[in-house]
């Protein structure tokens, strides 16, 4: 198989449409790879919703990395984290990389926004935009930094969030370009695909566009597909998907002061101990265990219980 | 309010039956709360299984006490953290009460078995158990720890997991007692409450019972409120929950290649908003930023596009 | 004993002159507290350079509380965390005190420069300064957020590391007061006490003023002390004694590719386990672990040595 | 540069007698890189002292991690981490080992003690040892984990320091050796180096034999090639030798209650900057960040004073 980073790259510069499904711990990482997916979005949105923390860089850079880690130890498809801002300047974004490519995470996707941010779906129009020079000395901080040579750098445009037009969009997405990176996300927040589409007709490099459809999901994919785009998103809704089980859930059991319904609408205790892969360990047990470890005594107890043998 | 230390000590020693329900991070912590849920048990299973790893101390205990943290920073309503064994010693057991006390977390449940240990409803009857005069010595080390007199230890009794017996559970549960346990947990994997009735009308002490019904998840509450037990722990249907709506979501995006039906059942982006309190951010944004802040300039572009007020 | 944060406060407010060792991890901190001293400087260039780091917020702020943790945990007296910028904004600033009080930290120190910062002896002209609106937002912010009535907020001052003269400093010294400052650290980079000096004779307030004399480190103690200033903080000299010392050991030790000569300069081995307080170990083990731990049997050997007691 | 797995392993496999110097955190690491050494080694009693804790496990495992990550991001040379007994069982040194190998700790030497662990210079006869099957699995474990062939397993025997003698100790390091051990530690406490040679003399197999020679160090180094052993371990000479200064420095300071005299000892500050590679931050700046941030305004203040150019 290949390299997670290799992976990404051949997602980012496929001939057709791709898909990265959000997931936000390592259990939702491992239920989007046996879904079939082939890639990861980490979105920074769900890390945060996840730790009951705001999207606002309340989680350090390094909380971040701790989240990103189990999702990676817990699959074999690429991740491509959403590090924001890169969480400071330059210098924080070579740390940053570095550390990504030690817990094999495979791309990341910066944003040109200042620190700490703010999601873009809030009050967009009234935050700042980065530098785009200052940015772009990101992005090449960045690629300069990596050491495998697939890792990808994607650089998140908010001039449309911003309501800076697509024109400033493309001038952005030109200089993120010309500083290296491996593809341009077109961040839109109108229910319809028309921004993206309009950035998309304009952008004449061979440069990836990525999309993140949360706002315009009626669009149908086939038209992302037509117009080109490299990967589409699918951005927090596995993140909504549980919120909406569990409310509905807490509230059932709560009402009922009891499990004895909900136990016959969920998975049993042992798809947990799976999605766990239990079976391994247990195999693993059998060949780097001694065999004395099955015959384990019990130090003997002073009201006369015999110790028994442990099988 | 309480303290969430009284809070806890309150549900363990009141006249009725109280319930914990399951949470694993810190967006069901704050889900558990909302439904009005009293506390909160921090299962050491869904803890485990969020973070993708197995119930066999994969995690380092610091690693649990930051998913804990983050379901305390989350919630004003007590936890108590399932701290399987204690991980390690009595030694380690002194440093887990300080850092548990530290963050709010209101109690923790050690378990007499060995570290590193499997889950109970993982070939239970050959897993060996503690010596209980090391275990009690535990339980004495936490309770001279702490220093907040409400901490509470519940001392879980695996007797019954092991096959050991009642007389067996009932000796260990009454050195635990006598040790300075707030509480005993008598551990049973029996689809009938027959054990933990057995167990409850044999224990002669007014030191509080708590129960686990997973697998005896079909006995009427009414049965363990008769029975006079203090706490009914509900501990992964919510884990369970998120399992099996993740898998039924991520199916269906990835089968479907969209979102558009998907968006029709779950939340909004703004449920999620709500959930990390983002109203109180953009409240206090208003006391503690300078009116300038809103008038931020970005740095002019040199393709000519004037920097714009962010107003 | 007071807690360590009544401690500073008291330092702070005493009528004369007291004094901030600083320290860099646990070990460091408690030797400052054997050898004296009422109160410890958690030194971010210390700190950074201890892990290795440099001091541009290289470090995660969570790191950073690690490495405090471990100080605070170490000691009984009180400790001036030096958090930079706050590590980000006014809400970063609340999440910071929120767990500073957690793991018992006595107070910050919050300078009015960017994030990322550079450290003051670095290119400090060149360095841009933090809207004073700003700044004082961040202290509302933190005083606003403390539990404890006795936790310190200092307020650096960089103006005149950044060349922009006393009254600049003055102006921003007072609008730190009135945000709710408990402190002035006014800071200076030349080699007299003259900047700090004539600061401290303009300033009319009651409100403490605390220096760092690094450069100004001939200017004999009792100029400050009847200047009138509060504390007196030895900011980084453990640290490069550290240093010193490490490289004369390691050169020796290599050059002579033996430890006989360095054997004869150093604590032995028996000074590491009384700084880890060993003994109070020894002495819990006895209370804690069952007699019969001290007659644990190991497992016997297939070439017939036999298991012996191990007493 | 070979890897640093592949130096560690041609330390240990080299003919003449190689040396690692003990460190405890990224400032001293890189001042044995800087000494000349060819390799370092982790040491678990001095780590724990630098955090201020007891070499008994108090640290977590993922603890121990950060600190030796630290340490290997600030260094060029392979680190051998002490990894005490793998902080758990089999399973647990799996883990361990993929995330050494992700932080490039060139190898780990594991003891066949029980966890929690005490240092062996602490009654050692008193200390139960593990049965060797077992610890042999943990080796195979590791063997079998490792995705770098050159990532070395230390097996270190514990015979000797528990009093059991010469026969045990060949008889467990052969056990661990056939389990795939790249090296033995055999570890002795007596002053001299006696049961060190004589477990050498009898010791037929071209497996490495690693030594600590701290209780022994007045044995001339020669005897130690002659004998051929492969590497000597000096190993807590360093944190010994900063408890020395800092003890001195501190007690110095607070006596004369000034740092006018140990200004003249130690490093100045440049010198801890340069340990922080500042130079090449400053470098990247230049290449990374846009000139027009070298004229940063900064925002006027209400008292008249204009905002100056940063230049």
């Amino acid at each position: 198989m290949n390299s997670k980073t290799t992976q990404l790259k051949q997602l980012l510069t496929s001939n057709k449409l791709e898909f990265l499904m959000e997931a936000h711990n390592g259990l939702s990482a491992r239920i989007v790879e046996e879904a079939g997916f082939s890639g990861i979005w980490g979105s920074g949105l769900a890390i945060s919703a996840a730790c009951g923390v705001r999207d606002n860089n309340e989680l350090s850079w390094t909380q971040v990395l701790d989240a990103v880690e189990y999702m990676s130890d817990a699959t074999t498809i690429p991740i491509l984290l959403d590090a924001d801002t890169g969480f400071g300047n330059f210098n924080n974004v070579r740390r940053l990389v570095k550390k990504l490519e030690q817990i094999e995470v495979a791309g990341m996707c910066i944003e040109d926004k200042l620190f700490p941010k703010t999601n873009s779906f809030i009050n967009g129009e009234q935050q700042p935009l980065a530098d785009p020079a200052e940015f772009a000395g990101k992005i090449k901080a960045a690629k300069d930094t990596q050491v495998d040579a697939d890792f990808c750098v994607v650089a998140r445009v908010e001039a449309l969030i911003a309501g800076w037009g697509i024109s400033e969009a493309l001038h952005r997405a030109n200089i993120y370009r010309d500083a290296g990176a491996d593809a341009i996300l077109i961040h839109s927040k109108v229910s319809t695909a028309d921004q993206v589409l309009a950035f998309k007709s304009e952008w004449c490099h061979d440069c990836p566009v990525v999309i993140v459809p949360t706002m315009y999901h009626q669009t149908p994919t086939s038209v992302f597909q037509d117009a080109g785009f490299s990967i589409a998103i699918w951005a927090n809704q596995l993140m909504r998907t549980s919120i909406t089980a569990l409310q509905r859930a807490a509230n059932q059991i709560f009402e009922s002061q009891s499990i004895a319904e909900i136990e016959q609408q969920i998975v049993p205790v042992k798809e947990v101990f799976r999605l766990q892969n239990t079976a391994e360990l247990q195999a693993a047990e059998k060949q780097y265990l001694p065999a004395s470890d099955t015959e384990t005594l019990s130090v003997a107890c002073d009201n006369g219980i015999a110790a028994r043998q442990m099988s």
